[in-house]
């Protein structure tokens, strides 16, 4: 590689740049057509060609490189957009043209990365096993082993505990665990639901886990069980400090590790369907829980549902839409509020799916009900169990084509447009706009993954 | 522009791809350190540094552009990657290295456009107006307004006419619509669910809607209702000629335009819920339905299911994951067969999301379930609502980051790795390998996203 080949691609960039910047249309399409790549390209403190353009007011060169499919929404070393840089300038013609709505839009999403996130509740370390269900005697050999792990839960609340750190201030919140003879008694009870989780995935050096008969390792197996006895007898079972059962789910059960929540997103999503699901919903007869706690059977041998497959018989998870939408100048963000929310806290709006709707339509069918706002463009980016009592949370990024906000208070109690530097102000918590919601949900990492997209948060 | 500059930069592409023909490891070395873009510039015949590399056996070069992140997946103009020219020259060292797994797998999805896809059963042409449904007064004019459309169903299957062309063929398959007039007995009839579907969204110059009092246009508004009258007699109802209840929706309601298919997944995922959800599943009394159709309440006052919001109360919607799995030599797709499905045909696997998954987790668990297989990165692609009786259809590509087939023959007959030449023969339907799944199901759009990614197809 030559010196001279090299400063030849470098020049090619400033002198396309300085086109832009003096509002040299003819220079800036012929340099375009011959080496298209060079429309995004930046120079001096992240400054493009749109944005050197709209600095100076140079609209046909801003119309050019638009034209052309220049990204818009890119943004210089201070966090700056072509559209922040013409309003700054007071090019009105120009930051106008910036925030229309059109095709190009859909570039606002593109610049985003699929390394995936791990939301909250989203953690697998059980191995669910689901052939195992349905056969008896394995499943029944594994509730009597010693090294079989059971969940109690109570009011479909886990048993839980807070460990007390040295200091005496209260740490992690932790599953209690059981073994077969520590509940035994409870799970003869009529009115017990017990479900079987999995196995565990873990490393088989593990020390926990036994040989099997054959000499195999066998990992240990996993239950949850709900019990109606009384609450406060059962806390005496458990040998450890500070036992309880979580009175608030929505926000007690962020207080657990990773690994641990996943299971309880796992073992409360199921228990709760038992929980409102006992009668037959096509014939209103009792129905029977089979195949490990996944499928209940009508008892009325002569009911419709036992004539070939229906969903009645299995857990029901319900897909909720999530979405942060992006105004179209890509600088703003539309959040609301429930009048349940903690004081202060806007999240990203949400609802669940309807029947015969794709994720995309639901998407903008929520947002224009609630706000008032259409909705172009939508990207799924990342989902999330949430067992309260059984969603499925699809977060989505998505584009707004119009802006003006008309609040329905039936669902929410006010929805605002954020420009993005109060976002980044209130997730910092310095001079917070409002409070963001809790790191564990899918809001948080949907505001996030746009805040980052464009910066380097 | 002098053509000086522009020969500079042909020129270092051309440089480029001779040092990694000719195994100049110093070279390809020296120019990715000044210009890491040319990694994957591709010269005469869409060959790039890492084709002409394994051409040519220079496995330390080959080495080198991998490091660095190249596209191994990326094809030339007869559509063979890296893998495929290694193998076919006898490089084993090299196709050995190119067909393993890592975390460049990603780099498979990321070539994949975000250009929206349109499903069969995802065209919403009514505006759902769920906000109307709580109101009675209003509902109740729209029910016996002489502009309303209504759809019959009997037995879940809408009445639709098979229109004659005019060489005796029969041509389209159409909804038959009728007004409050010629349905108002059916509705009066106790065993009648109706459900109000929307008004519609068309242009208000529509010559079909009428002035409301205050001389505003109202949009029509859709009906939908199923009735046990006798089948026969509900025919002869029609003026219009061919009319029939299709016996076997999975079929024959793929017939229907892509305007009437929106409006028949919508209706008949709501109907189907009614069918079989007509008793409170908490305590098995009897229900009321409510809401336009979207709601069914206990009619038992003391029932928990009153006490707050419960999904008990709400249409379900079952979300289905449905993936192609990619090789990991980006080069063959995994595609399974069922019994029940056509001579030949194979499809992609799929299957329900269970609670307290995520999607992505659901793709790995099902995979591995049906087929053996591990899978790696998932990427969601597009949805579709499936109204056999209401699935969401969440279609994902996915990498495998193993290849050893194992079916669970429980859930499907046969599993196979087809190459993607096979797979563009059997949609082109010369020398088919398989019957390819129907256009208007979203295996059938997944399968060919895929083989468009990295082609001209």
């Amino acid at each position: 590689m030559t010196s001279l080949q090299l400063s030849a691609k470098e020049e090619m960039v400033e002198k396309f740049l300085d086109a832009a910047a003096r509002g040299d249309l003819n220079q800036v399409s012929t340099l375009l057509i011959h080496i298209p790549s060079l429309i995004n390209q930046s120079g001096y403190s992240g400054w493009t060609a749109l944005m050197l353009a709209a600095r100076n007011g140079h609209h046909h060169v801003v119309e050019k490189l638009l034209s052309l499919g220049c990204d818009k929404f890119s943004v210089n070393n201070s966090s700056q957009t072509a559209y922040d840089i013409a309003r700054f300038w007071g090019h009105r013609h120009i930051s106008n043209r910036l925030s229309r709505t059109d095709d190009a839009c859909q570039r606002v999403l593109l610049s985003s990365d699929l390394s995936p996130t791990e939301n909250y509740f989203s953690r697998e370390t059980l191995d669910r096993l689901s052939r195992k269900r349905t056969d008896k005697v394995w499943l029944e050999a594994k509730q009597s082993h010693p090294d079989t792990v059971y969940l109690l839960f109570s009011n479909l609340s886990p048993m839980v505990t807070k460990c007390e750190e040295d200091d005496g201030e209260r740490g992690e919140t932790r599953l209690c665990r059981f073994t077969f003879d520590a509940v035994q008694d409870l799970l003869q009870k009529p009115a017990t639901v017990l479900i079987f989780l999995g196995v565990e995935r873990k490393n088989p050096s593990s020390s926990s886990w036994s040989r099997s008969d054959d000499g195999s390792l066998e990992p240990p197996a996993w239950f949850a069980f709900n019990t109606d006895a009384d609450a406060a007898e059962l806390l005496k079972r458990c040998r450890e400090k500070n036992c309880f059962f979580p009175k608030t789910p929505n926000r007690d059960l962020l207080q657990l590790s990773e690994d641990e929540a996943g299971v309880v997103a796992q073992a409360r999503s199921v228990l709760a369907w038992h929980s409102r699901y006992s009668f037959c919903p096509t014939c209103g007869s009792s129905t029977r829980l089979e195949e490990g706690g996944y499928k209940r059977s009508c008892l009325d041998s002569g009911c419709r549902s036992l004539q070939g497959v229906h969903n009645t018989c299995y857990p029901r998870v319900d897909p909720v839409v999530i979405m942060l939408v992006i105004h179209p100048d890509g600088n703003q963000c539309l959040l609301g509020r429930k009048k349940i929310f903690p004081a202060g806290m806007f999240s990203c709006l949400a609802g669940f799916v309807e029947p015969g709707e794709t994720m995309e339509e639901a998407v903008r069918r929520e947002v224009e009900e609630e706000s008032g706002v259409k909705v172009g463009p939508v990207q799924y980016v990342s989902s999330q169990p949430w067992p309260m009592p059984s969603n499925l949370m699809i977060g989505c990024l998505a584009v707004a084509v119009s802006t003006d906000i008309k609040v329905d208070e039936n669902e929410i109690e006010d929805a605002r447009w954020f420009p993005r530097q109060q976002v980044i102000d209130s997730f910092r918590g310095a001079y917070p706009a409002f409070v963001f919601p809790p790191r564990q949900t899918i809001s948080h990492q949907l505001i996030r993954h746009w805040i980052r997209m464009n910066s380097n948060l």
